[in-house]
């Protein structure tokens, strides 16, 4: 690595390589070797966790830089069995912007956050040249009351199953699509959402549940291979069974990419044990029908994700890799 | 305000406007209605701020954007009473970066969280196609551990006088100097320096500390101005007590700026007990012999700030308003 290029932005293998050999080197703590969604801190009572946002364009199907911005840090909170409470927002904005656009932005933000029952309690404004920043980037980092303890992508085994909350790729395949001009005539909208909501009710079903993960950049494909590794087992899932829309499906084949290494902004992996995953799909569903339970844990290879046809032949499913779409959020 | 233009990122009037009209407006809460350095919550035992650095360039005389960004966050939530704990660090990198520039930046970091004992927990790295970003930015939100409550930019009366810890303005005019080309062939440096081992110092002898800031954008002006409506007080400056190295008034005078109005990054703004002014001022030279009482609070005008000249005239020193130096932090 001489140069940063897109692909180490990508969510995927070259992403993982230049946060374990840049940052996570010269700042090595036992927190930052957990590798989670959000660091949890103060005696396991908080979730604390960052996110910038860069996505283009602004505004898409479905959701704009505003809704993301607060759904990306309270989903990273939320993830870690944590209720959204604090948010900071940091926003660079390039000289020209039009007010109202920021207001319509920061009325989004207002919404989402009341979704979350979060406040932002502080923030920080800078105006860069024309040339210095692309239109807006906002950063939010957030800190979440944590109401599940032990939730981690490090303890997952046999004993776990693994559902998908709804079917993917919708925010990935929405971008491309709104960038390449290409208008669906149909439904096709970012899955952007809230994901407390959804915890809260799993949570609040008494499960025991194992891990959770948004399948943000490099899609579902990037959470099974980071959580095979961290867990050391076998992921195996069954093609047949990951939800995937009609629309979806429509842009892979016309663009050439696969649905699971697509970004999501609202949908998230479980592992939850064996005995409550009919409990939680019932919840899941309640949310959105197309919930699924997608796989199951085995010993086979360790450390890898195996993808079952329905014709019974197997492969590897891949850590995404190359360049993916960059300013996807 | 129809577009947003340099001026609304100047750490002025502007940037003030931008804040109130467009961010607090929305997000309207107790803690942002208190405008302090940091947000404070857990009933008064954390403090919680962030910043994100834009810096051009990205390394100058006495520091980097990588020490910038750990020291400005670090120094918000020092200016409350905390010791800095956990930080986030999300960064935004023009694709075709250089990596041992990028190693450069983190070390720097990783430096400076040793002065403040604190550690990075959590991270977020984009990187975004050529121009749509200059170089790198990078957000750090920091948690800290309050060590002495009750600081408040809104509670400074007649009780307190006004110091600040060394010479003020060598942030600003050393970017300046740098970005204009101009070799001074002398000692100017960025004050760029962590703060938090100074403000130990003063919570460790037992103070009795009112408010504190750190001078950033805007300079000494922007904080006795926001402190005089805060308070609604009247802060009285003696212009002659006001520490200037001979390099800043220099640039000053070079490029026509008051030396109050330019940017530090390791200078604050103390408002103390009478009583304690003189232990105050011993323990901040310490680190710097430049440190000064500068002023007193009378009721003269309130929200206003004037400017005692050695000859007996008086000014008020005014909000600073217009293009400040754009990228400064």
């Amino acid at each position: 690595m001489k140069t940063i290029t897109l692909a180490h932005g990508n969510g995927g293998q070259e992403n993982n390589e230049l946060i374990s050999k840049v940052f996570y080197k010269a700042f090595k703590n036992d927190i930052l070797d957990k590798s989670e969604d959000a660091a949890v801190i103060e005696d396991g009572n908080l979730a604390f966790s960052t996110d910038s946002f860069t996505v283009s364009p602004l505004f898409f199907n479905g959701a704009d830089i505003g809704k993301l911005a607060i759904c990306g840090t309270c989903n990273d909170l939320a993830m870690m069995g944590a209720k959204p409470k604090y948010l900071t927002c940091s926003v660079i904005i390039e000289e020209g912007f039009d007010k109202r656009t920021l207001d319509k932005i920061v009325k989004s933000m207002k919404e989402e956050l009341e979704v979350n029952g979060a406040i932002i309690v502080s923030g920080d404004t800078k105006v860069v040249p024309r040339g210095s920043v692309d239109k807006i980037f906002i950063n939010t980092t957030g800190i979440g009351e944590i109401q599940y303890k032990g939730i981690s992508s490090n303890n997952i085994t046999s004993e776990d199953t693994i559902l998908v909350s709804r079917d993917i790729g919708a925010h990935g395949a929405t971008i491309f699509a709104s960038r390449e001009g290409i208008d669906m005539n149909t439904n096709l909208k970012s899955d952007c959402a809230s994901l407390y909501p959804q915890v809260k009710a799993l949570i609040d079903a008494d499960l025991k549940i194992t891990a959770l993960r948004d399948a943000t950049r490099g899609g579902v494909s990037a959470v099974l291979n980071e959580w095979a590794k961290q867990s050391n087992i076998c992921i195996e899932v069954e093609e047949a069974s990951i939800p995937i829309s009609d629309e979806v499906t429509g842009i892979c084949e016309l663009l050439g990419f696969e649905a699971m290494a697509l970004a999501n902004e609202g949908t998230f992996v479980l592992a939850i044990k064996n005995e409550d995953a009919q409990k939680a799909l019932e919840i899941l569903k309640q949310t959105n029908e197309t919930a699924s339970i997608i796989g199951s844990v085995s010993a086979e290879h360790l450390g890898k994700v195996v993808l079952n046809s329905a014709w019974g032949t197997k492969r590897f499913l891949e850590l995404p890799t190359g360049e993916l779409l960059p300013r996807i959020c």
